[in-house]
């Protein structure tokens, strides 16, 4: 039995093309009663993309903090907060921002017609109940959150992290305007334009194969290569290559290897935030990807991003057990690059050693 | 403004993924009351896959000789018979063929929709009622027709070849199984393959131009040349390699260049196939595809195919006319590959000594 694989629906792309997210949620407001609800990178509060949010009266803004990764607990908040505004489901839920604000648009709107709480759901096709319109609006470049079919969430009760894998969490519609992604801070920029670039390189070294995922993460990673080992990732052009890396390496994504397993550890012992946490977690797994190890320290030298040596250093053996944990716990991807005996490979001594050389 | 883009919404991959279809049918029977209807290309009356259509008691079956390219009429009539067989809507609409039977399939359900005539619609945007839910299952890989939004048509009164552009004309869900075009004859699976190669080097090389749909095509251009310099385009894995290339060619379809419109010359006028029409236009188009076109020439070498000579060696002056005319008729591919004053290039007499070439 072969997957009946899901694709966004919809994608408007284009430098400037956010002036027709109105259009958009007009055309949900003509189909359904309910307001708009708008989820917003807490980045952009007081900014210029504030004011041109396409609002009207009866609409919710709801800000997001992205200082840490979103958890189970913050979605059902926010949902509570949305049913409260207005008892009616949102003719839309818009999500702007990058892969954690796009994320809880996901999450959320799967809670707004599916009973219980966030945590119930982190697993694979638990959402039962279709979930109210959703648009896409990503405004940093990497994560693939946009177009992939998951939403990625803290537990700290379970002390995991893990999404909502299900078709329904998908987006219905994207709008991809790559000037978004211009003011976004230089190395945050590359954290995250690398996440895309370690999803793919995963699934292209794992064994869980096929060649369409195939096709798709190779464009992404020679996409990545030309805009990281160019003079100026953030040039012109490579904002929207950048843009466009991302949606293609979203629609490949599918199975990780030892990079996400190992960078998830450090979000949920350290918040380590994903981008970054991919980015040491590489950093220190050479012997796992040797082809592709050399290409990464070659770009991150190219754009001159700073990753501060030491981030394990003065952990407690605590500390250290959690992160062998919650690295170790990720079976799938895990297998999928070493094999089901992963555990001979990566013993907890093997593993501490990788996280104390970060 | 730019342009929203759909996706062909589900799809799924595998060798021997045929088998599900009878699942993709009954989950359409449980939401819709209407019949199954099956567009089937007529290679395949009386062979395997016939007696594995997952056919039940009220459904309808119709062979589609594609000989000649589909028609205007054509449709018409195969409209007519599915509305005879039952004044209900179908539940889905199965294409399995070629492009010409998956054009088929999608104009039928747009006819099944929408009142008047199948000529009606030919152009941009005309198909205004949503058609019913359709399948599309390729038995050869290259046209795209999998995922793009056109069905071209034949239309010998207006003498032009064009197809419903149309969201609508998608389908909703596509099997892809390369096994299905194990049987093709070999000078066929060359054509119609290079097929992709031609529409995604004319995006690449044209004026109208976006990152996405370059990175789409880029990427499928790449797998023809793996497969065609290859020493068997149809060697097992090359199988399953064409009909990805050909999905992600079909997605990337958009502006075509001089290619096209030469080659639907020679449709119109002498009802030459599209696949092989494609290759005698570009065997004369080199001056125009400099780079692609000695690929082009080593591809077909490499894989022992034969394009006859002289097919316009013997024409009268008044074919020779209507081919000019049918071809300089795509103003929007040929202001796309040499701009607007593509006429100053593309003179009577330049046109004819290219169909002469051939």
């Amino acid at each position: 039995m072969y997957r009946n694989t899901k694709n966004v629906p919809f994608y408007i792309l284009g430098k400037g093309s956010f002036a027709q997210l109105g259009d958009l949620v007009d055309a949900r407001r003509a189909a359904v009663a309910g307001p708009a609800v708008f989820f917003v990178d807490h980045f952009f509060r007081g900014r210029e993309l504030e004011g041109r949010l396409p609002k009207k009266d009866g609409d919710l803004v709801l800000f997001v903090d992205t200082t840490n990764e979103p958890t189970t607990e913050q979605i059902d908040d926010f949902a509570a907060a949305t049913r409260a505004h207005d008892n009616r489901l949102p003719c839309t839920v818009v999500a702007i921002g990058g892969g954690a604000t796009l994320d809880v648009g996901k999450a959320v709107a799967n809670m707004l017609t599916n009973p219980g709480q966030a945590a119930d759901y982190q697993g694979w096709d638990l959402v039962k109940n279709p979930a109210p319109h959703k648009i896409g609006v990503p405004t940093l470049s990497g994560t693939g959150a946009e177009c992939s079919r998951t939403c990625v969430l803290l537990n700290a009760k379970r002390g995991i992290k893990l999404g909502m894998n299900s078709d329904i969490t998908m987006y219905d519609q994207l709008l991809l305007d790559p000037e978004l992604t211009r003011t976004v801070p230089r190395d945050q920029y590359f954290y995250t334009g690398m996440d895309t670039y370690m999803h793919c390189i995963e699934s292209l070294r794992g064994s869980y194969r096929n060649v369409i995922v195939d096709a798709l993460a190779q464009k992404a990673v020679d996409m990545c290569e030309e805009i990281f080992l160019s003079d100026d990732m953030m040039a012109e052009e490579n904002l929207e290559k950048m843009m466009i890396a991302s949606y293609l390496g979203g629609m490949s994504a599918g199975n990780v290897g030892v990079i996400h397993p190992i960078s998830a550890g450090l979000s949920v012992v350290l918040h380590t935030h994903h981008g970054i946490a991919n980015c040491y977690a590489l950093s220190v797994l050479g012997e796992f990807y040797p082809e592709d190890y050399p290409k990464y320290a070659r770009m991150i030298e190219r754009q001159g991003v700073n990753l501060p040596k030491g981030l394990c250093a003065n952990l407690s053996d605590d500390q250290l057990k959690a992160l062998v944990a919650s690295s170790v716990v990720h079976e799938k991807p895990l297998t999928n690059a070493l094999g089901p005996d992963f555990r001979k490979i990566l013993t907890d001594e093997k593993v501490i050693s990788l996280f104390k050389a970060m």
